[in-house]
């Protein structure tokens, strides 16, 4: 599958917009590396989560530690170091859960799901234009949460987690 | 919640990108109308999904039926518009579950979810460069075709409407 010409229409900082002609329709595509996405429970039974500011949505928003994979990285090691930056949380057991497009109608970022369980505390360093607040639910409240949860990769963890959970 | 600068960098079909300077920082943003999807069960107690070429993956996904809000359009009717031109599907009984951002660190599509019960079959009438192949799967297999959704709305959504099932 692949397209008989592309070109690119914005060269941007982290998205560019490639332009494709696929036979007769041209279709318009936001390229990103890529991203990883962690529910990362500690040893007290909580899982933690980051409120902060998304210009986008212009409020703040409640989500998964996640992050935007880096040249040559792995999405494991993307999580990791993602999850220790924002939240200082490190170890535990961590599973590859799965993969998703967030919105593959016209953007090529591709999210990779991690649980991690049995995380430990440490001290965090988030990037300097990142203003994130720790915000920690004990597991078996997360249910009544979800109704604040207002990002498509936090909703689909967060129920993916709880459904893992109840099968287990 | 307001950017000191915003500027127009991209000016495309679907999407535009926008650059906002918040502060000492820049954020690139993708504009978007927004969008609905729909989980539609029909009165046998199938789900109706919808498997097409999606040109930034490189591949066929299956996902919830869906489609980007038109300029004025309430997102209810998007929604029964959408649902009718991609699957046939009308009538039923509607309920606007939530809306997420579909990735909120530099996106504005906002998706708007509703679940649509007991609708009827119809003839489709897709757009011209939509190939769309109807996929129908018993409520009560959702659970075990999960791992074959690579689309976060679609997984979202279909968790959230087995979540209301059980809780139902």
């Amino acid at each position: 599958m692949k397209p008989d010409e592309s070109r690119i229409a914005y060269d941007g900082k982290l998205i560019d917009v490639t332009v494709e002609r696929w036979g007769d329709h041209e279709r318009e595509i936001v390229e990103h590396p890529g991203a990883v996405a962690v529910v990362a429970v500690d040893r007290e039974g909580y899982v933690t989560l980051v409120r902060q500011q998304r210009e986008p949505a212009r409020k703040l928003l409640v989500e998964l530690p996640a992050g935007t994979l880096e040249e040559g990285e792995e999405p494991a090691e993307t999580a990791r170091r993602e999850l220790a930056e924002e939240t200082g949380l490190h170890g535990g057991d961590w599973r590859s859960v799965t993969t998703f497009w967030t919105t593959p109608g016209f953007c090529r970022e591709r999210m990779h799901l991690f649980f991690a369980e049995g995380v430990e505390a440490g001290d965090a360093s988030p990037d300097e234009d990142e203003d994130v607040e720790l915000v920690r639910w004990p597991v078996a409240e997360i249910e009544r949460h979800l109704h604040e949860i207002e990002d498509a990769k936090t909703l689909a963890g967060l129920l993916l987690f709880l459904r893992d959970r109840e099968a287990a």
